[in-house]
């Protein structure tokens, strides 16, 4: 039995942990992955206080911080939540479970998926959501990337970087992305544009060998061989496994008050999950640090966290 | 005329300013100090990501980044706000006067005052608002702390460590403070309590020569003799010169939505002048980026700074 259970190990989840183990809570971190978005964020300037470095280090760094004052982490897909007399059961993918007297949902968003053959087959063997996370392993091989926002177009520049030849294969002919950074884009000699078109299955046997498109306007359909994909269309929330504690808005989003309250007592949130408009490593943090606080301060009675500055 | 003045350099405001002038946008800051509460903890372990250090060593960083990306910053008091017709003009206590479109009011908190003689006279000479920032000029001296909260007992603590005595006045017989650290403060040798007992006149010609006191229980009055005073009793909100402008709640706050927007178009708030309930600076800095992305926004038509991670 927990005092309180985390899911997600991004920028929220993680500083909820340092301020719940601040505060003596028994602590257990649930998680997919270690960093959430600001692992994708080659170059973070913005996060006050530590100067520019790779979103996975400044990630790192919460983590250390983290499992320093206590935390326990567990990585896993939790995908069930249930009230219990005391508290709440979290359940996994995997048929693990864990209790707690309270549950921080911090876990943000989820890559989208294209839903094509071949897609979930080759999941992290050749097909990923993250170039800068796998980018390393097509060092002098080919790639296609698969979007046409910003981070498609900076996934495919910083390919052009390390792999020989990458592919954007986007289904529209002009881009979302900053003008500066598609300009960019045109001017590698290594990357080709391949555009109206849409991928139709990642080919491979053990390995991934190449993927087939279809051209929307020519319905011409050809394939290109490549040894990875990376899939960056975008994030969609999933809320559906607390949907039956938690109020959400129209776009699935955990409904919270500006200290991270849910509809459910004893239930928090705060990050990506939550309708904040601006996803940022700061933002996340200190939302974390105030679902952190407010789930404290409910622990113990609402005696708890309130600072009083006025003495 | 600056795209943006931001009132404050604290945690929120040094923030903020980190991303305006990322945007790109035209940055002064007007502040009567560098740092805010941040600079009065000491060792600072639950900012995310920098591991513990001093807060005014954190403070520095994020002034260093906020002056980095091109900020101006104006030491001064700010105590007039004007509405002009194409934004704000901002007052200065020295009758200096900056004009800007939009205006971050992230200026915190004021150090409350004991209003007695010689307290005015001998400020930033001897009387300070500021234990972690002045104690080092009181090595092997003698000095009074005031005040019964976890600022005045952690503050006089802290002395103990560097000065010869260290009396601590308090109005009451019991403290406010955390159980554990009165307990540390029961046990230092060098730390007498003057209980039950208010500050009447700070004494003293060029230099602080000692403080009056006077028993509230027994009226006895005795002087002490110190060479500095630390005026530990809380912190007031300042909001007055600007109610004309922004609705306050009733403990004078100004009132923000979850994004940082006041009742006024162009005038946004953020860090410890909001009723924000946590005063912490990861906090701060959230609530303080928050702000600045909703002033893009404004300032750009509303099509700035919402980052869509849909694509």
């Amino acid at each position: 039995m927990y005092d309180v259970i985390i899911i997600g190990a991004g920028a929220a989840g993680m500083t909820a942990a340092i301020y719940t183990c601040r505060k003596k809570l028994n602590t257990l971190i649930i998680s997919i992955d270690v960093g959430g978005q600001t692992n994708l964020t080659s170059h973070i300037e913005n996060y006050p206080g530590t100067g520019p470095m790779h979103g996975i280090e400044l990630m790192r760094r919460f983590q250390d911080e983290a499992i320093g004052f206590g935390a326990e982490l567990v990585m896993g897909k939790a995908n069930k939540v249930d009230k219990t007399e005391n508290g709440f059961k979290v359940g996994l993918a995997n048929n693990e479970a864990y209790e707690c007297k309270a549950l921080i949902l911090a876990y943000g968003k989820v890559p989208k998926s294209l839903g094509i053959e071949g897609e979930e087959k080759f999941m992290g063997r050749g097909v990923s959501t993250c170039v800068t996370c796998d980018l390393p392993l097509f060092k002098n091989r080919d790639v296609a990337v698969i979007g046409g926002g910003n981070s498609a177009v900076e996934g495919a520049l910083e390919s052009a970087t390390i792999a020989k030849k990458v592919y954007l294969i986007h289904r529209r002919e002009t881009f979302r992305a900053d003008e500066i950074t598609v300009e960019k884009l045109k001017n590698s000699p290594n990357v080709e544009l391949v555009l109206n078109s849409i991928p139709a299955k990642v080919i491979g046997d053990k390995n991934v060998d190449g993927i087939a498109v279809e051209n929307v306007v020519t319905k011409e359909k050809k394939e290109l061989k490549v040894d990875g994909v990376f899939i960056e269309i975008g994030y969609v929330v999933d809320t559906s496994f607390v949907q039956h504690l938690v109020k959400v808005n129209e776009k699935k989003e955990i409904i919270v008050d500006e200290r991270g309250n849910t509809s459910c007592p004893g239930i928090f949130s705060c990050g990506d999950i939550t309708p904040v408009p601006f996803k940022q490593t700061v933002i996340a943090a200190g939302d974390g640090a105030k679902a952190a606080l407010e789930c404290y301060k409910w622990l113990t009675g609402g005696k708890g966290a309130v600072l009083d500055w006025t003495h």
